[in-house]
């Protein structure tokens, strides 16, 4: 009896693959001449791509063509000119330790399937602890930041109500969750998911720069309590998505322990900044936390998706909230501690192994390697807004904290005059003309979105450490050329 | 001012890994001669891996011996002779596709984005929905079945119940969830994390197969109605962890329709079957269900992780009860129809691509392939089944509805005596015992558990289509050698 599939053939279409993912996906969509984007269509863009699935199989030259599509029409998120979302560049080891993962194909949850991977987990775990300040704790990897807040707000409530776990909701008085109004939207969505509600996310008021005035916080938490409900956690930001904001950690923590409330720290975005001495003062007081999202796979480019969930906790708590003691999956019987077997920790099941691309890129640049990239990304944030503040119609929202560059580019017609309301709805058109015209012709990526008050503004984001003097420069340029001639409508 | 990153260095490194991975992971992990995994006990191999996290990096070719080591022990889950989870082997099709998105980095939330992804994943959640019996309806890929479960408890309440999702649990009666004592934990571990509390879920009886008893599904919704409970879901397994059964599914359809319950099917194990005309008719009456887990990372070998959530659903359901609407990443001024955006309708926001492996392997191989490797996985386990009848020793819990072969091997001293108390302890040990063998042998892997009044049996799980007769003569072949000594205590 055969096997069904042919090894040296599957080989040949791998080796082969390999060397387009090599050509058009890492040099190419890292090479600074090449585009960004492909801009198509989706109507177009789904004929092109013959997307439907057939009932036989296709020859080895058309898969491989399919391949070069794929990668063809997709964004370069590598690209030095990609500056569009939380991630961005190419980290060599860590793509390494992506493959690694992909070709092992390993499910984090037993140390029978996962020794390499379970005691991994764990060191890194360790030292990103210890990056916050902590010499004992717990942790685990999440499929995302969304879902390491959703974990947080669990732990929050197992540990003041263990018994909801058991018996719902119903058994305990309304729970109610803080964040700023700068705050990451998982909390709300993780609210709705956990039951909790969206009502019942409290959002606190934010200074000029986005960041959660802790008075406000102090107020909204005895104005829950007045209202009988129960202040179970706050969620504090440490880089917010759109400005960058870093909440007074120290603070909220004073606020928190005050009233007995979980305080977690959101510092999916932020949490980069520990790396560097020098910028690592934004997230004083971060070691007063209960928990911690972090998020590797943002500024540190770990890839996606590597997300950390840290804890002071030293009770095993994740795994008195989470655990079911599936005995088919968590034997006690083996020829080795229980406690390697972490997966029951998790609400999932099988799980990724998102820990060995981090330690891969970790062992290869070191602590140090990492902290110059974050402080080279603070360093080109500098220099971004410098020139800015050299040329006519780029206006900053505020003086960035972190490297979120929030900015209007004011096109010369609408420079000069009086800022009615007229011209701030104009304005408001300005950016997704760019920003259309820029995906056109494929020359870089920023976002763009309105917030608060304010008409729709850039958000430019610097991680990658290829981005050069050069590239910024090209990027103001291109703002203007795509732009300037803009018309009020 | 130069780039951070060198380049060539940096390709050169990848393209090292690469020729050490394709000999190490993809090579000797799939060669039958080779050992299925390299036993180590906790403490020396943490010792041997040199796991800390140094502040200055290492050479390349410190770099390139840590992804040996890393590969060396880890367990080749791609193996031909590992039938120990609900995943196993190597499609080179399908871990092309995983490369690709990994170097890609992509998020799957927005055309913008992701323009081939989004479009993409449309057609596999479509044609997975066609093999369901659906020519319409809507879907998303989800970190697991876990979460997939989740999700349907989810919407299933959000159906019920919109304004939970503002208000919270507290302003609806108690609801209650039901699955087979069979059923998989993570209903249990999201109905804690949904607020909705383990205790209700309630589990119903099942036959002797591990088939839930629809009169008893009956009996217990009006047992919960009764109680002023409103029965929420109930989960109708295809395909159980352990035993692999298949409940009834028109049956419990019939049951629910009479209730107004959502009926979910938990097929994230046994979809699989839909592909073989010939096994289909497991999955009866599944066309009935309001929404389906499956997830090809099992049986059809896309790689973890890949965790379909189907839905029959045409209201936008997933977005009502998950989206947020952050202005920030979801505008609506684009220069294309918000529509193609569809990362809000998750509770993630950065989303892993999770459909190009899945799609790519299935134009290689088409539905047919898909079916043969199927029909194959149900022809070797009743090879393998028949063998064992002719064996002594060998006895299973029953006969399988699917590949999961469940068994007992009474060694030569446990037989022909009286099946006392005592003979059940003793056959009770041999399992442990025979897989910390084989596992120090490194010569196969297959996993073991009680279950019920069972004491420790073997579940041998089929999948690959490298698997042969030979192999399946070598699986009773070593049992026999590593367990025929054993003696009672």
């Amino acid at each position: 009896m055969a096997r069904l599939q042919d090894a040296a053939e599957g080989e040949h279409f791998v080796e082969a693959a390999f060397h387009i993912i090599m050509k058009e996906a890492v040099r190419r969509g890292t090479d600074v001449n090449e585009k960004v984007c492909q801009w198509v269509a989706p109507e177009e863009l789904e004929s092109l791509l013959e997307l439907e699935l057939p009932d036989t199989g296709e020859s080895e030259v058309r898969l491989l063509q399919h391949c070069r599509q794929v990668i063809r029409y997709s964004v370069n998120t590598a690209h030095p000119r990609f500056f569009n979302q939380l991630f961005a560049g190419l980290d060599y080891h860590a793509l390494v330790g992506r493959f690694i993962t992909e070709t092992l194909n390993p499910s984090q949850y037993t140390y029978e399937i996962s020794p390499v991977f379970v005691l991994m987990e764990d060191v890194v775990l360790k030292k990103l602890r210890e990056l916050i300040g902590w010499m004992t704790g717990d942790g685990i990897f999440c499929p995302g930041g969304s879902m390491s807040n959703m974990f947080a707000i669990n732990l929050a409530r197992h540990r003041l109500y263990p018994h909801v776990k058991q018996r719902g909701l119903w058994v305990v008085p309304r729970l109610v969750i803080f964040t700023s109004e700068e705050g990451h939207y998982s909390l709300t969505k993780g609210a709705a998911f956990l039951g909790l509600g969206t009502d019942n996310v409290w959002t606190v008021k934010t200074d000029g720069r986005g960041r959660m005035l802790a008075a406000e916080l102090d107020e909204q938490i005895q104005a829950a309590k007045s209202e009988g409900a129960v202040p179970l956690m706050v969620s504090a930001t440490a880089g917010t998505t759109i400005l960058g904001a870093f909440d007074p950690l120290a603070e909220i923590a004073d606020v928190c322990q005050q009233h007995g409330v979980w305080l977690h720290v959101d510092a999916a975005w932020g949490g980069g900044a520990l790396l560097s001495k020098r910028h690592r003062h934004l997230l004083a007081g971060i070691e007063r936390a209960d928990s911690v999202t972090w998020n590797p796979h943002k500024m540190l480019m770990a890839g996606l998706q590597c997300s950390a969930f840290l804890l002071k906790d030293q009770t095993d708590l994740l795994g008195s909230a989470h655990a079911a003691g599936a005995r088919y999956l968590f034997q006690t019987d083996r020829c080795y501690q229980p406690r390697y077997d972490t997966g029951d920790r998790s609400v999932q099941c099988g799980r990724r192994v998102d820990c060995l691309k981090l330690w891969l890129m970790w062992k290869a640049i070191g602590t140090r390697g990492l902290r110059d990239r974050v402080n080279r990304a603070f360093a080109c944030t500098r220099y971004l807004v410098t020139e800015m503040h050299k040329r006519d119609g780029f206006r900053l929202l505020m003086e960035p904290q972190f490297v979120n560059v929030c900015f209007w580019y004011i096109p010369p017609c609408l420079r000069g005059g009086e800022e009615t309301p007229d011209f701030w709805q104009q304005l408001g058109r300005v950016a997704p003309l760019v920003k259309q015209r820029m995906v056109v012709k494929g020359s870089m990526m920023v976002g763009y979105q309105p917030h608060g008050k304010h008409v729709n503004f850039f958000r430019q984001i610097l991680i990658s450490p290829q981005v050069t003097h050069e590239d910024l420069d090209f990027f103001l340029d291109e703002i203007e050329r795509l732009g300037s001639d803009f018309q009020p409508m």
